[in-house]
């Protein structure tokens, strides 16, 4: 019987069996034809479990080592076919690619959501349901738009969430927003001049340009985006995110609403894209209800993600279509099959119909106020009266800190990277023009280590003091 | 004690329940903070289990009819709360959608793969392993181009399976390759002028034409696609399916490969997309290297996709990028999120890994060879000789069959569309120009309903017959 010493050397165990057991092979100690011991078998004589047998044998097997004959068990390939077909090794071109993430002592910049806060026993327990419930739905094309029950689910969701009746056909799934993005880009036209928010979400613009549409900037004053602008730069669909705006943290008051959706009202081919991406997280005060509930004339598009509200891994994203603008996709763009899978859309729908989705965002919510009243006790003791000033209004993942400072938004940022910690400042996101709001930072907390929050707080304020 | 018969009417055990529960709520039978019995007391109480009290809550929850305390239980909501915030129920416009599929007593046209086939037991252990083993990868954000595991495995089959030698790092996944097609745009350029075979697959120019990119064809001969047409059609990047055309089914010799190969090499700014969908299913005969594998100068794109080899609702394609189409790629496009979840990659990544996919791949082989020798049989004899002739190559999942008849195509297609079969002739796939190859028609075998094709054979013989 075949022995090794799996002891040593790094990896798990079945590599390192399966790399004890070739070099046998290459080496002549087993030869071609010879049977090797039955998985049970060897596990047992090894003090292994079965399965890193059957690991090893497989990875032999791929690599054509080894071959099994049905009902009789595992033999040694003939290595001199194995030579004469033996493929190229995978090539190694060390190819320059973006790094993953960089390390910062304190990071004020990602948006990332904690993976730790996702249910993941609800979702697995889920996923596992729709593996034994659904497997032949699985296995059926899903229609263009999405699985039903997915849209089904998500009517009910903004039903009861955010006021908007929708019939679900109106609702298209995709996979990230970023892709929806470019299916709009195809519905509406490249030829259109599309708006964005000045200061905005940079990557926004990035995805018009790339797909060879004309993007121009709109400024943002108190309220939101400025109405007069998008007239002043011939936009014709304008993107904003009325509810929560990155980086200003800008709630847009009903008054500004309707003014935008009566420029959109103005000639016909005016469109607002409502980027709609964190509301869930709404913290406190009466809700404004979404431009897509108070649009009686087809004018808004609505956008959101589960990416954001549930796990970014999760790429599933959802835009609900004006009635003609639904009946348009599916005549010009229904060619398209659905880019999310058909496992992760019932798992989706699994969730929300069952009140879990519900749930998590209510457990967040609270989460996230506890998290903010911490940060704001911390800032409090940490800086003195007049050194900062927290500008916030209660929504979404990130607020504003305003520093009493005179050295420029780059400076600051210099001498804070240089002590391992990331800020961004607001004028960071002007796309174009001069940049009014100077001295304000972005603080994003949705996975913000609190702990070591004072610390860095405290390396800012040394800045302001040596200031003075 | 709550007590309902769940013994009448239709539906789930819980939907009744649910049911029951909100009736008496908004009949006042149960009234504001009254506690409901605790999940394990209703089920023993009922005779059900408690999932399915568990589920009825969930969803009595999710509509506010109920709600929890922790470690107290539940208890009725107060209604004229949940009517005040009453949301407005889902609309229902009546958008027409396309329809799902037509009904056909016999369908030649349809190019899925047949559910059955799909290993979902192996997939489906697949996926619980992943759900227990990668919960932490499972929610980090994989790298733009796709998780490394995963285009590791991909690599090591496109070696072994293809003779290709790629670096992980030239791989990109998508969520299909029609996502795939929409990046690669954005990456070559739009002013670029994209040319297709013609006769093709229809589905190609459409997605060039919506992404705003020039489209033009190039004639198709014997050998595949003609090289002089490429030049006078002045295209910049050719986009062909050198092992397996469709419709005609050609694979593509050495020789023409490599004099496409030296137009890409004439201009600079030349590239191939190589389309190699259904490579895994060349049945028999010296397998042709991919262009590739034999391009020395990083001239070609090579594109293939998991739907067709193993499920159509897994949506998982790739790309392999020349080195510095590659560095291209994570300059300009890396901005973009990967669309396909990390759930399916380390999932798909495990298949590959361990051997399941080459497995699934042999004997998918070994079912569609047989299904063809007898699609054969039945072929030979309920035709005479000289009625038909199968023009066939050994490779993927279609063949053409020839009619001896002097209907014109359409003439035939409407005959057998009025008995309820589905046939397609290769004029249909002719985009621009004169057709050429009358009389021509496709058999797609991939779920064919081999049963049933005697009989749709004879309807095709009554027709050839009813003209002598």
């Amino acid at each position: 019987m075949l022995s090794y010493d799996l002891s040593r050397g790094k990896g798990p165990l079945y590599q390192k069996l399966y790399q004890h057991i070739k070099q046998d092979i290459l080496q002549g100690k087993l030869s071609s034809g010879e049977k090797l011991p039955s998985k049970r078998m060897l596990a047992k004589h090894m003090g292994v479990s079965t399965i890193t047998v059957e690991n090893a044998y497989d990875q032999l097997m791929g690599e054509g080592y080894v071959y099994a004959l049905p009902k009789k068990g595992y033999y040694v390939a003939n290595l001199s076919d194995v030579g004469k077909i033996r493929p190229p090794a995978p090539a190694d071109l060390h190819i320059q690619v973006p790094e993953k993430r960089e390390e910062w002592r304190f990071d004020f910049s990602s948006n990332r959501t904690e993976p730790e806060n996702f249910p993941f026993s609800i979702w697995a327990k889920l996923m596992r349901e729709t593996i034994s419930v659904k497997e032949r739905e699985l296995l059926q094309v899903p229609f263009c738009g999405g699985v039903l029950e997915l849209r089904q689910a998500i009517a009910g969701h903004l039903s009861s969430f955010r006021g908007m009746a929708v019939d679900p056909n109106q609702i298209i799934v995709g996979a990230g927003t970023e892709y929806l993005y470019g299916l709009l880009i195809q519905l509406l036209g490249r030829d259109k001049v599309y708006c964005v928010e000045n200061p905005g979400y940079d990557k926004v613009p990035k995805i018009y340009e790339s797909n060879g549409a004309t993007c121009v900037y709109a400024a943002m004053d108190r309220e939101g985006i400025v109405v007069d602008d998008l007239r002043c730069q011939m936009a014709q669909v304008a993107h904003v995110s009325p509810t929560h705006h990155f980086p200003t943290g800008i709630t847009m008051p009903a008054s500004r609403r309707y003014e935008l959706l009566a420029w959109a009202n103005e000639v016909e081919e005016r469109y607002i894209i409502e980027d709609d991406y964190d509301s869930e997280f709404r913290l406190k005060g009466k809700p404004i209800p979404p431009l897509f509930a108070i649009d009686a004339c087809e004018k808004v598009i609505y956008m959101n993600t589960f990416s954001k509200s549930l796990t970014s891994t999760i790429r599933i994203s959802y835009m609900v279509l004006p009635e003609h603008l639904a009946k348009a996709f599916y005549q010009k763009l229904s060619f398209y099959a659905c880019t999310v899978p058909t496992f992760e859309q019932y798992t989706l729908a699994a969730f929300i119909r069952r009140g879990y989705f519900e749930k998590h965002i209510n457990r967040m919510r609270l989460h996230y106020g506890r998290m903010r009243t911490r940060i704001m006790e911390i800032i409090d003791r940490t800086f003195l009266p007049g050194e900062c000033r927290v500008m916030e209004n209660d929504s979404g993942l990130h607020f504003v800190l305003e520093l009493a400072t005179k050295m420029s938004d780059r400076e600051m940022e210099e001498h804070l990277r240089e002590q391992g910690i990331k800020m961004k400042a607001l004028t960071d996101f002007q796309m174009t023009g001069e940049a009014k709001n100077g001295h304000q930072f972005i603080l994003n907390y949705s996975n913000m280590d609190v702990e070591g929050l004072e610390e860095a707080l405290l390396c800012i304020r040394k800045l302001l003091e040596q200031e003075t």
